[in-house]
């Protein structure tokens, strides 16, 4: 990677760092824990735990952006619950009630970045945590994407968008910047779906 | 895969699937959420939610154990939270205080499966789900593992284990068994390594 573009990317890194963080008492609003008994075949009780995202599954899509010029489109965000407190990966969110995983695809891509894609092909769909969670997400593959319009970011959220090459890409892996497990499973299945399409 | 194969498999499966499912009213006891406010260095102000398993952070290993005769080694186990509520993975656990990856890793092939391997390969490390957990997982390739006790499984833990060639751990993945996250990306990873030493 060019040193330049490796400084743009820590100038952005840096702004999102926590520096300070404080408990606060406050009834959760976003997540909740639902407890229950389940009943197995084989004549199996067992009570579990299980974690609910806005009263909801928490299910999700994770889109791997790529341009007309083969760039790979990453976001950058605080993730305040991991080391350092930012995060890089690919556009995400969750699945609207009535939206299907390629709806919610497209309007993550609008919102986030704002590019919309010629072409969405799946990749892989799979249980985000499946011992205490029912979210089932999907991976895809978004060519070419271009530029439509800003983006349209929530009030409390705040994501910054760099371009890669594949490559850059890798090292941004191999460096630890991209660390989360849906950007790396989505990218792993990308980068076998865009070998086979070259050939 | 075999047909007998795959009429094991389903046995296994149809005896831990969930029958009926009764919420209850029960303080949660493994699951709990902490709420804090984040003040980054930009100048924002972020408040969050995070879930903590057992009050720490739920980082884990998951390890892909192979044969020396190149067996790979899946648990099939309840999983309430996903579709049908059984799992088809890999043998996987958290880590407990003051223990290692590479020691968690160990410890769970011999609870889980009763095998121990000549030598542990890191694969990867990643977030399980950065926008909620602080959950860093370790994922291991763990070679020439051989039988040497019974499982050691908790009084509610509930796991069978059956070794499937490279391509049948395909297949499952193609046909949705093996579907959850960890056990994805550990695979991709394992196959990726196994690959380059067979060069």
């Amino acid at each position: 990677m060019r040193k330049e573009k490796k400084i743009e990317l820590l100038k952005i890194l840096n702004q999102y760092q926590t520096i300070k963080k404080e408990k606060i008492e406050k009834k959760p609003s976003f997540l909740s824990i639902e407890t229950a008994r389940y009943h197995l075949n084989g004549n199996i009780t067992l009570i579990r735990e299980k974690i609910k995202k806005n009263h909801k599954d928490g299910s999700a899509i994770i889109v791997i952006p790529v341009t007309k010029e083969q760039e790979i489109i990453t976001v950058i965000e605080p993730r305040v619950c991991i080391k350092n407190g930012v995060g890089v990966g690919f556009p995400a969110g969750y699945i609207e009630e009535n939206e299907t995983p390629e709806e919610a695809s497209i309007r993550e891509l609008q919102e986030e970045i704002g590019y919309q894609p010629e072409q969405l092909i799946p990749l892989i769909s799979f249980y985000q945590d499946e011992g205490i969670s029912s979210a089932y997400n999907h991976a895809f593959l978004a060519r070419n994407c271009q530029k439509v319009s800003e983006q349209q970011l929530d009030p409390d959220e705040y994501i910054q968008y760099m371009k890669f090459k594949t490559e850059e890409i890798e090292e941004l892996i191999q460096m630890g910047y991209i660390n989360g497990s849906n950007s790396l499973l989505a990218f792993q299945y990308a980068k076998e779906k865009m070998r086979r399409m070259r050939k």
